[in-house]
């Protein structure tokens, strides 16, 4: 079960993940890149968002809440000085339904970040990981 | 400049990065996916060996060498209990070529991973993060 990864291109390099699957990783131009994939931190965030979207949906399914859309959205900013990590990320969960039970939603996505998401875990531990809810726009 | 994330399948999401690349994420039958893409806790280590490879290959190209393949091979394990973060990570760099400078390689990779690489600068606060350098399977 090992991961590998192998240059493409100058800065372009293909991975391969124990589940199979493929992931091409690539920069910006003014770091040599190709620009013709995400970036090795953009793919941090992405597997944030996606771990913690997987954790909402499976305990809004234990908690039959059904009948919803969710979006989460990402905003970051990045230290200026190198190691250039992330210094601060804020998610924010925006939900739409008609009468959506505000309780259970502010419940799994808490669980979630609070307790359940792999990824979380471990980035609050080098940078300010906040997050906000919305229903139907509406902050709760 | 954000990310954004939405469900398009049952554990199945699609991201968009702000560099404007797609990403989608899945996960394993047992945890309600259709394993059709990386994990998200697989893309903490694609993002990882992305990171330091494009480290690595801008610090050998500025110390003008040439020659060489590299390869970078990843192991894990995560804890049992949630939430499900990696314990360790080892790395593993192997370059292929010629009379290859094994001083510069080992700066270069040490370089990256003491001082450069941000997405292994994160991860060293939450877990044990380790490598080893290959030159054409000799370890140095």
């Amino acid at each position: 079960m090992e991961f590998k990864l192998s240059r493409i291109g100058k800065m372009t390099f293909h991975s391969r993940t124990p589940s199979g699957h493929d992931v091409i990783v690539d920069t910006n131009r003014d770091f040599g890149g190709n620009e013709s994939a995400a970036t090795p931190m953009e793919l941090v965030i992405v597997a944030l968002m996606g771990c913690t979207a997987m954790d909402v949906a499976s305990i809004l399914e234990k908690m039959k809440v059904e009948g919803y859309e969710m979006e989460i959205s990402a905003k970051s900013e990045k230290s200026s000085e190198h190691p250039k990590q992330y210094t601060w990320i804020e998610l924010t969960f925006s939900f739409e339904g008609d009468s959506l039970p505000e309780e259970k939603i502010r419940k799994a996505v808490d669980l979630s970040q609070e307790k359940y998401c792999s990824v979380s875990a471990m980035l609050k531990k080098s940078t300010d990981l906040s997050y906000r809810i919305l229903v139907g726009n509406e902050e709760i």
